[in-house]
């Protein structure tokens, strides 16, 4: 039984009637793993633990697991939000050695080796794996996150979206020709895969799926304008790759901006650089910086965030607590691993098989390395770049290889189904199958 | 050109430059078809007029058509809202006669002959087809709709989605009984075909798809009332098969309180006759009320709010504005007709033939008649009820018709196929496509 409620004082504990049979009343003590967060990361953690005696919690403050390599899709109407989540009950339903409680984390005390609920509930621990992922890092503009959503989560997408479909209603009622083109303009701030990614959907949006749909502007007009403050789009990416696709964002109409900042951001618009653009979306796609679990461990982080972990992705002084995913700063050949899924997995599996080797009594001194399987990403419909060490290739080929991978590790076969039958139906016909503004978000912005 | 804007004073009128060449540059004066509404109704009326030499304007203030006969599985996580909801504009893109407008109606001048919008705009017309549906009744208590949401667009269905999901966590993190029970108890107010098929629905999910995946709840054990004041169950349906039904809903685990009316609800449960059920989630579905169109018309209404309309879906004393649809109380044989697609769907017909015949100079006497083709609705996965006159069918027969023509009245060919295929999942696997709680949306109930 893994939740307690502090009531009065902190002595004084409740613990609930179980209302199913648990394994320690037939095995005796098990070592209890809790996990924070069911990303990548975390989901993978608890699947690796599924055969150990061990009473795992895996803790989330959402009900879903979230897909985000697609939410790109879901910012551009082309993807439904359950397309690309999953019910971690669901997705863990048959591991009998789990339990999923749906609650936000406050705080970790470790002396006491208890995860911290709201409503003075607590979680006790043996073993602590942090997998708690990351936010959109403003670089101390905070104030841009309302100007400027980025694309970390569901709401943010749908947040995009419904600025995206609401901008051509409002230009579509407007008469005055500047207002008109601020509404139009659409100005992207980050050019790593996900501003990439963003901004070749919201062209082909604009430019394709919206035909004949308007009577009084041209969809067409719309400008997408791509911000990279470095000399390249994906500088993450190979030369060669990188310039496949940023011919390809031309193609597609995205202004690329290379080698300049966004100065500033207000309700209007942007200072690239020196240049004013009127815009009224801009979306930030620049940057991550790791959740707060740094400070519930008091641990070492690095300029965005990230806990230093240890070679074996513990944090100093506490070989029970472990740091994955996005939240940690893993070092490998002195530069530090990115912030990816199949790093983050990797990592999640490396740290289910040190729990494993301690229980059973055995020494565990390798530490984690990460194996590079390759980094891709997609440029509207038909178009990818893939880099798998020697073997490099773009176009249609590395569309549908993105495509085909990114299938295979959505969850659920009817996500997976659904997924391809929505892409090959907008590769075909432009249309997107999730173009609706929700109620609650129709705000009709004044003409 | 459609919309006007009054600015500084009425007199003024400020046309905007039209984007894309106007019909009435190539051939004169075309007659103005404003249809306020793009439910079933609405949407069809504008498909009508598609080949008329008049200028058709549809406003909704959405910017999507509601598919409203699937709304209960958008409540019970089994389709996501664009499974149902298609882009209006989209619809109508090729439909060169006709633009759409996302806009709020405020009023309908008609000395003046405009239709009122947000922010002193207006849309002048010759033809005038209201057609704005209708919302929940909550027959004097308007204080009940935060306790207890109807189910009639899609921020109720998700608001529904919501609390029965977040009612499960809740309750598997309660220790108290008493209230773990309440958290478990969903009471459906109205046993229409809307309660029956949710009712069901709730029934399937809590017994069926949460199965394995809850440690200290029964999902099983979760109570489903069903209240209706009538003596039986879908009181519009034939009695024969309204008892199948009602043996249908038993079977599923739905509790059936006949012939008693809801006294009172508030925050913690419900007084059904004089009997106290604590229950922290209560749904209405007990009746509607017409839109506030009969106010903009100072047209004579119904308890309900109908506009009560002439034989020809006019109000009297203006032979150019029609009500059709939830909002319009048109009497056949001496009853008013159902509010029911089918009948939105004849009348925008029958109107739009109307405004052909005037426009061709022709007399048109034969005033609406509907032609019911029958009524059903769905209990849960593989039964259903269907009345065509004379044939009645239930059990898997019925619900195999019920999927085959709402599936055939879905627009889209994708959400048809989408649909289809989460249907058919279901059925076998008892999986729901959508049980996800959007991040803001998440309200951690406090245990």
């Amino acid at each position: 039984m893994n939740i307690h409620t502090t009531q009065g004082n902190s002595s004084q504990v409740t613990e609930r009637t179980p209302a199913s049979t648990q394994p320690e009343q037939q095995t005796g003590y098990m070592p209890r793993v809790v996990i924070i967060g069911a990303g990548f990361g975390g989901l993978q953690a608890a699947k690796s633990l599924a055969h150990l005696p061990v009473k795992v919690t895996i803790i989330d403050r959402n009900n879903h697991h979230l897909f985000q390599p697609m939410l790109y899709q879901v910012a551009t109407s082309g993807l439904s939000p359950a397309d690309i989540a999953t019910p971690i009950r669901e997705t863990l339903s048959r591991q009998e050695n789990t339990e999923v409680l749906m609650a936000t984390v406050q705080g970790v005390n470790m002396q006491e080796q208890r995860v911290l609920l709201e409503h003075e509930q607590w979680v006790p621990y043996d073993y602590l794996i942090v997998a708690t992922g990351a936010t959109s890092n403003y670089f101390g503009h905070d104030e841009w996150a309302k100007l400027a959503p980025g694309l970390k989560n569901l709401d943010e997408a749908l947040m995009v979206r419904d600025r995206v479909l609401l901008a051509f209603e409002a230009a579509e009622r407007e008469p005055d020709e500047e207002k008109r083109k601020a509404l139009m303009t659409f100005v992207l701030v980050g050019g790593g895969p996900t501003g990439v990614e963003l901004a070749g959907s919201i062209a082909e949006v604009a430019h394709k799926s919206f035909s004949h749909n308007f009577r009084h502007i041209h969809p067409s007009d719309a400008r997408i304008i791509l911000v990279e403050g470095k000399a390249r789009m994906m500088p993450s990416f190979p030369t060669s790759l990188t310039n496949k696709a940023q011919k390809k964002l031309q193609q597609l109409g995205v202004e690329l901006r290379n080698g300049v900042h966004v100065e500033s951001i207000d309700q209007h618009g942007v200072m690239i650089g020196k240049d004013r653009v009127d815009a009224e979306t801009v979306i930030w796609t620049a940057g991550v910086k790791a959740s707060s679990a740094g400070q519930w461990l008091q641990a070492a982080v690095d300029h965005d965030g990230r806990v230093k972990v240890q070679r074996d992705m513990t944090i100093a002084g506490h070989s029970n607590i472990f740091v994955i995913g996005d939240t940690a700063l893993a070092m490998q050949r002195g530069k530090p691993l990115p912030g990816l899924a199949p790093v983050a997995l990797q990592e999640a599996k490396y740290v289910a098989s040190l729990i494993e080797d301690w229980i059973q009594g055995k020494e565990h001194k390798r530490p984690f390395h990460y194996f590079n399987k390759g980094t891709m990403a997609t440029i509207g419909r038909g178009f990818g770049v893939v880099d798998i060490g020697i073997i490099r290739f773009t176009g249609l080929m590395g569309w549908l290889v993105w495509l085909f991978v990114h299938i295979l590790l959505l969850m659920g076969v009817q996500n997976r189904l659904v997924v391809f039958l929505r892409y090959t139906w907008s590769y075909i016909t432009f249309q997107r199958a999730a173009r609706i503004i929700l109620p609650e978000h129709n705000t009709h912005p004044p003409i």
